[in-house]
């Protein structure tokens, strides 16, 4: 922001803008304006991705509008939590969108990204983890990611995760994906190298609490390397990994 | 009940006891009346252990008390959570009794079982959790068990526990003491056979909220035959486990 | 493992085998690949029973899927938390499979296991708890256990309870299933000597919160050889009843 | 109130008094002002008993400042929660007060009521709840009540509870003391027609939760005729006891 | 029960009997045996009142079949969270039986109590909490008590209780039903001098959490003399409160 | 209520009425009796604001007899959690009410008063947030104030927030709405000096825990001048505000 | 900030200041370095107020330290949660400040504002409350209002509310501090037409869970005009109420 | 470990070693044994780090023992949660070791690892927090990184926070540490494209459960790019964000 403002100083003081003209365009070039939302275009350049829409709570028309305002500017969108509905309202106007059912997630690859070299590992616990698992693995690629999914190696059966274990560590990042007791991020973080970040989710039953259970296991790792994100949220996870894959 | 109460009305038929001389025998034999507590001597012979005496929450003269009372009938006498002048009491009354700081126990043995051939297997995650391992150790021992230790072989470092693995398999009966996570006890239980009871301890800090954690991450293992006992409780685990481990 | 290992290493010194054909081996040897699950043939070598399907949180065409997989090898099935629907879809295609539609339970039984001598008690405190005694009762049967259900003998009428004690107590192993205050545990811990496992269930209203009432009174229990499940857990419940009930 | 209030009009209407003296005879009947605390005398009149000092919270000065307001007026007065120092402070001042240290309680008995001839019986699990006992037993014995203890009867060994179940039955009102798993309220509530006050204390480790575990027990009592007051709250017990034993 | 024994004994002794018919009678006359329930009808005997059928967890048949055998017996029924598919079974089969739709009701007044000349007062904070009264009222009622309900006088309108305060006062029990934050209980603790029982409800929202602030609320009251039952739990209350207004 | 009673007492002191005509007087004035609720007239004199129905938990009978009773005195009425079917029964009766779908009220505006000059802000974290602020907004305008609206302004893009803040800090009170983390409100907190109400929202997901995880965020604000209201608590921000905009 | 920025730049069109000077002037006026703590004495400016020394998780240094750099601007200055000892300290530097050991504050009045017309009502429940009572009485004092206090009014004998009714009516605003179960805020929330705070105490035992009984209380009030802040936070209710008292 | 065994076989296969040989080498060279550890120093080669001494809930002989186990092999040591007396006893033997009191770390610097280029910022809300900074800080620099420490630029004043911002901006990864309501780390979250490590502290009061908020918050998080660890987790924070400051 300091930096914008100080292009906007140098126009004013090299006579080329009024003030108040640099003012309004400032706030011009930021934001659209719709009725219901300010969306921030800034954005990518600020943290560097776009916006991403998160449908649960929203209408059906929020999210529609959303979603062409985004994709108008050209650039990849990514909407979470879409129910079939939303997905369907979508895709009449985006055909070319693609629909991930069991992730619930609507994506527009508009820019077609070159896909890294280094990838993000997407490790669960079972089967039933796999919305969750999912939804990171179509917000990683959508943000340029190679990935790797490896599901149903829980700790139950410690030996189907030795199997897989060189190709984790082959990651440069590693989400791990666990509900009921979540044991299995604490059990990676003894065997890789590499940045953890695990992902409880809402499998389970009676003491599970919807997922907390899994969470204080995940944020009580006795292996260290672990950090963690929201019960359920996938896409956090990816979007962290993607920021960590991409670092140099 | 139903037995005594039998032999009573057979005596009574027979003559032998009037019904009035029947109850007082009953309840004369059955109680010992202390002021402060009515000590029942009839558990051994209806659950197959001696009363223990858990310390906390009880006065010095309370515990010494009831110890002594226990004592003068020639049985093993176990007491838990022991403070130290608590112990050093009751080793002034019993010089022959056995006091372990660490595991705040007292046992006095009086009774000199012969150990099982069978063992009991105590796998504890960490240093910290010496604590509750001595005191399961313990109770485990005065009831005639043998026993086997196995501490700090957490998942952090997995492959210390795959060293001690067939130890912990010869076990009839495995007792699994974890704080933090506790994510022990899930992976033991996709690797053996034997009944796992789960002792989640208070050892961590922040999420951990004493113990809470660890204690659901054991109700919510992934992997089946884990059982579980309330925090910190090394004697409840081990008083179970001996009942396991004399199973015929 | 270690076994299987030391087998392998045997094979290549003498020449029976290259290394690289036995770590191929080995792989092919353990896992069934689905494309959503990697199914774990060896569990039941390494910890004793066959894997069990947990239906919630999964597909129909999963569950089926599965269930095919597992029946193919000719082994014992069991399917827990079946809907309806599942159960229907897995009988069309075994019709020779058994559906208890309170227990929500679906088995196969293709070994026709000669069944112990020993029972396990599955005691339950009220009609309401039923769900969860048959699915205790379906996992234990089908593990090759006598079983003996005695169900609405809550404390609350404690003299129903006492008329059946000494059925109880010819037990090797006893379930206790209770919700509301769930105090049935705690009250025949006093009164026999084999091991408790106590279920709390999610029957209940107001403060007992969906099971937590009762799961904290069994882990809070004053009588001593109590161990406790996870709430509406009858199937780990009746797993490690069946481990206890089948030692030796 | 009203009734006050009526009275006062009439004195008004007849010209005993101006509207103004009313007023402040009112008031000035009603409270004494200390600067800490607004005494309230009329309260005996309104609800039946005195006011009562809860120590805890309050400093020193301040009870012994509010007892001897209320030593004054000739009533009977009650301190609970009381440290050792504010004891010895007060009984220098009354050496007639009488102290239980255990129930952490100081009373004054200035009126000699006459002892109800149906009694209260307090009814404790352990000897760890004996604080709380103690604190409901002087409560119900200053009020006037007859009161009758049985410690140490909790269901661990049920048929210690079975022995007294005749002079329990005897009461018009029942306490029941208990904390772990408190399960020998619901014992009780199946057992006796009387009304039961439950008290959950705070005995107990791990998941106890200070007596939350208790506390959840005792308000999803399968058995009817519970209620319950706050965890540790023998005093509150007391006095509820009381109004139910004193009423006709 | 000892009483029953002892009258057995009695009959042996005489020899009106064999021992082993007296034990059969005893079984026989305690418990009608229905394949998923162990009726108990002693239960009046001990306690004073008839066994009430808890709907909720229930089947229709289940409710029905042990409406029926309760009915038999010619004693007055309560089935309490009845469905309206559950009231319409019953009333096909029992058409002189009342449904209060609003309290989930179902009873069957067989015995026609003569009405108490003392009254429960049952005492309501908003017209929300109307269900809760309702089932506490036809408790009372078919237990013989002459009940007064007051509903609306919560306490942000308090002149509306103090309106109403002679008629609380003249009862010789007081339910409070209350929602949300639940102060109308303390406020009522201060202003009469009977028991209180209180009931806390689940209506509210956000931070009400189904009825814990109102709970807790109740237990932590300033006021004296109030006593808490399981939220919503309108069927606890009036089961206690008619044990205490048939005190003599 | 004081000066009530002073002026009865005058009346009767003065003749002009009978001490039994003037209470009964009295409760005519204050309350209409329906069968199922005490409605309070005189609350808006005592308080300053009608009452305001909240339909959540009552019946649509119940919701339009209140309404009714309330509009029949000429008043400004508000009803706030109503359903779309409540509201259809409203404006059948009342065409000149409005209803507001995603605020789920329905307002009637019989009274036309001036609206304030200052202003009150409702800021708003996301879109989600949209019913909250709806909420807010129609109950603040109802009793009289000037609103301004400022939706999705989250502090993930908190150069939105800068970019309105002259607008928020022109108000006299500001309403902050937020869900998830709640930041929104620490952060208004260290930039405005006018009182901030917070309003946490359910948005959200997993540990957000219905709102949970917002309201302790505004309770512990470490920015001063934050007070909050409960879970999705619109109405009683807006009641507050309404309070605080208006004092002189 | 913005209108700070716009005379920058207007100095830099105007040539009076290097675009350099004009931002290190900026970031010179706004912040003293010390080594542990960037003070903020914009804020006064931002938001009204000086910042204020929060003691609690500092070092005497450190608040002292503090405390001295604020007091050399020559502003009032108020540290809270001061234990003895930072208090000596400080008043050994500042012998003018005064401690308030109840209340745990430190206040340096450099300023002698001039105190308002408008008064703040300070009422409370219980002796208990005290420590929060004068909390709260400081900050507002120092704040410069005029402020009354009401103690031991609490809803257990809620004439003595009555009688001090008048008072709190004439206040501009009221603060409600009450422990246990937190009713006097709904109470008074009914009886007010001022904005009311509420704070809860961690005043109480067993159930209220260190203030969150009164808490929940408070967010759930029925009566309207009832905002809240954290347990125990007397300043920050004291920091709102001034904000509003002082509303023109 | 598959290569190892890999190498191991090849051994074997050339007749290097024996079988036995072989397995015992193995063993021997992973793990040292002291009583009351088994230390892990194959951890470094799998993970990448030494293992650290975590001292809380471990005795002062233990300490120094395995500090002295690690110190011996020549390699880095850090011990976490030291009390000043373990920091005395660990610098008599290594009075080259570095104690930092208010982080409660002691570190021995053995390797003198060159520090990396790009650094790692540790970013924290208030004073109050420097314990958690300092233990991230000493945690982060033993393992070879360039740090930057930002104190006091809590949300309430934000501009703290913007004046810092390039430096922020410039780190390679993040450390957010903030205890009351944790808003720091979502106001980031907006502002930055690095990945950010969100810390809890344990710093409030109240409603601030010991960190609970702070962890909430940061879970729930509106800003992307926001993982987070235990509360009051300095150290690991640092170990997850020293191995993304060292990716590649």
């Amino acid at each position: 922001m300091k930096e914008a403002f100080s292009q906007l100083i140098d126009q004013i003081s090299s006579g080329q803008m009024t003030k108040e003209e640099a003012l309004e365009a400032f706030e011009d070039m930021s934001f659209s304006k719709l009725e219901y939302a300010t969306i921030d275009h800034h954005r990518e350049q600020r943290v560097g991705y776009p916006e991403v829409i998160y449908c649960q709570h929203k209408t059906l028309d929020q999210v529609v509008g959303i979603f062409e305002t985004l994709a108008d500017r050209g650039k990849n969108v990514l909407a979470t939590r879409a129910t079939e509905e939303m997905a369907k309202a979508i895709l009449e106007r985006f055909p070319e969108a693609h629909y991930n059912p069991l992730g619930r997630t609507v994506v527009l690859d508009q820019e077609h990204k070159v896909e890294t070299e280094d990838y993000i590992a997407i490790v669960a616990a079972g089967t039933s983890d796999l919305p969750v698992v999912e939804e990171a693995y179509e917000t990683a690629k959508i943000f340029g990611n190679q990935v790797l999914k490896i599901v149903d190696v829980g700790v139950a059966g410690i030996h189907r995760l030795f199997n897989r274990l060189e190709e984790i560590r082959g990651a440069k990042v590693i989400i791990v994906v666990a509900g009921m007791e979540g044991a299995l991020a604490s059990v990676l973080g003894g065997l890789v190298d590499k940045p953890i970040i695990a992902v409880p989710t809402s499998v389970g039953y009676g003491a599970s609490f919807g997922g907390v259970s899994a969470l204080l296991t995940m944020l009580n790792s006795c292996a260290s390397g672990v950090v963690v994100v929201n019960i359920d949220n996938g896409f956090g996870a990816a979007y962290s990994a993607s920021q960590m894959n991409q670092l140099k």
